[in-house]
């Protein structure tokens, strides 16, 4: 009898063991994802709070890579994304679209930027990969609407919302979360040291702030 | 002898009325101003405007150049506006300045822009000729912040707010009137056709809503 | 025995037609491959040209669309290149790539050009398709290197001719053979109407040019 | 009698010397100009120049300022170049004009370049002070026209050396003197460090040879 509960137990976690399978979450942008995969980054963040929580269900991982644009991302998605098989793809994609614009003549079309955005989608669903789609959300933490590109940034966001209306995807709308911050904690209008180092990639506090926004939708 | 000083005193009230010399008002700028000057535009408008009150105390005239930014102003100050003794100019620039940025590559750095617009005043300010100025009001009609140069409009206009505070001049703030009518008046948010007709030049509504604001800045 | 061999004939001419499959062309670029496939383009002048000489081996089709740059080819290479089983594919892209740096800041950095082109040219190899590739053209027909974006098409043409080299793949030099023939035929210096009708699309003599060359490369 | 007529002649002579005033040079420009007076400098190099050759009939000085473009000269001409009283102006301006195109989207349109030049140009003539004016040389070494701004460089070079014809002003073509130094001395074809440190600033070779080539023009 005791060695006939002991093989049960043993059944029973095994059975456990193989149905709760880890679901694999990849991150996938440009250098602010690269940055959070990095120590303090909004990945590690995530997985501490997860385990804060006892909650053991996750495996993230980081598939940034710096100055990347939406059409980099389509161009590495079998090597970085699909051969590795995840459950879950955050897509952080679009301040270069828009930055490279003014820094070197090389951004995105606002018509091309939807079109690659859509291919991505389409190759993740064919294979049953659920999407999580992020507005990029500064050029300039000014909040009064002067910093150079917030037309531009603007824009690409409201192409991702509607993205994600369309295709009822989950949608991180960093963009809005950090208007609203910046409003609130940069009296002095300052165009960066609020949740950026430089006006665009994160500092801790923004590391913080996207890992608690990104934890809630993946939890979701 | 009572008739003679009756007849005395006609003679210098005529006198007076014929020298009360009409205050000249130049309205220097870009091709907005050039327009402006054309039938239908809004110095037309002012024009018809005062007389129809009976006002004839302004001679007003055009001096706008399509293309025009900041410096193009200062290089033409002497031949188009110092030469003909105004009494007050309206100076309207800023929308090349940003607009060209994009278009070509041409526009003018911040910087720059204060320093020659610095650069006109003190000019006009060693003539004692008054200066109005005004915020460049649009590129796009959009009235969500998503028009490509937003932000740099609105930073040039802050530039040119502050110019106005620290030198204590009136200011014709369009870039802010023009945002208040585009929120009321465009509810599909279309990026022309409010008071535009290219999202940038003056259309008819634009015209009159320009005319009104300047000719009240102009009799204050 | 007479009407054996006449048989025999017939069918050895018949199984020969049959299997003398013809060998599909397609022509993979921009607005200039686009108009290429019109009436007058490089491609009907290169399927008189065949005709003329009794060649029927050749069955071409055009797959230009207007304003593409090397990684909207890459993005539609399964739809309009791959899934038509083509023998030969001819790659003439990166006008945009370079142009629209200037006019709407959008171009393709040189490392992504280089990278997007690999990525191209490895979908056709792995399909045993054989790759004709070109330089861009002009951007402007002066012979002085005085348009503005010479520098820049010369380098793209440096990576295509570095590509060519590398992968062992026949190369179209149209940026050399176009030069050569501006210094020889435009004695005024002029910015188009040699070769082109803008500075960059085809006129009928650069249609007949690019047709010689193309032709001559395919027959190789 | 002859003593006296000795010693008459020995005063004036004197009095000739003393009052035979050192020509006043200015060299007027960007940082290029700004690093010329700086040791090592080409100014500092001219005046070793001069007085290695006992020649001490001139006096030479600096006004360039970093990041300056013709109407910034234009701007400062009457505090930095009139108000000194200069003899000769040596203008050597051009290279941000065309760099901040790409840099900043903040260079000059080519037909504004030529209008401020002719300013300049017509305030120091009026003046009768002789100038002396120099094309840009170089935006990057490579010696094969493939440096990005090449075309445009070339361009607004043909731009100067226009004025300088029709003008009839003395030229120093440091854009043709450079193109033919690297093409000899760049075997490598580098983009940097043959006469410059960075692709646009002089270094000590670079400040040698335009030492050389402007002195040879002043003393013209």
């Amino acid at each position: 009898m005791k060695l006939f509960l002991v093989l049960l137990l043993l059944v029973l976690l095994t059975a456990f063991g193989t149905t709760q399978k880890k679901k694999r979450v990849i991150f996938f942008g440009d250098s602010i994802t690269q940055a959070g995969a990095n120590a303090g980054g909004f990945i590690g963040k995530i997985d501490s709070m997860l385990k804060k929580n006892n909650n053991d269900n996750y495996e993230l991982s980081g598939a940034g890579i710096s100055g990347n644009k939406v059409y980099d991302l389509y161009l590495r998605m079998e090597d970085d994304v699909l051969n590795k098989n995840p459950d879950i793809v955050v897509i952080y994609i679009g301040v270069n679209d828009v930055w490279h614009k003014r820094t070197s003549g090389t951004g995105t079309d606002a018509d091309k930027f939807e079109k690659f955005y859509y291919a991505i989608l389409k190759k993740l669903a064919d294979k049953n990969i659920k999407a999580i789609v992020c507005t990029p959300a500064v050029i300039g933490e000014k909040n009064d609407y002067t910093n150079e590109q917030d037309g531009e940034i603007n824009r690409y966001s409201n192409i991702i919302r509607g993205i994600a209306v369309k295709n009822n995807l989950p949608l991180i709308d960093l963009r809005k979360i950090f208007l609203a911050y910046d409003v609130k904690n940069n009296p002095e209008n300052k165009d960066r040291g609020i949740l950026t180092k430089d006006g665009v990639h994160l500092n801790e506090t923004g590391n913080q702030l996207v890992a608690e926004e990104m934890m809630r939708m993946i939890l979701k």
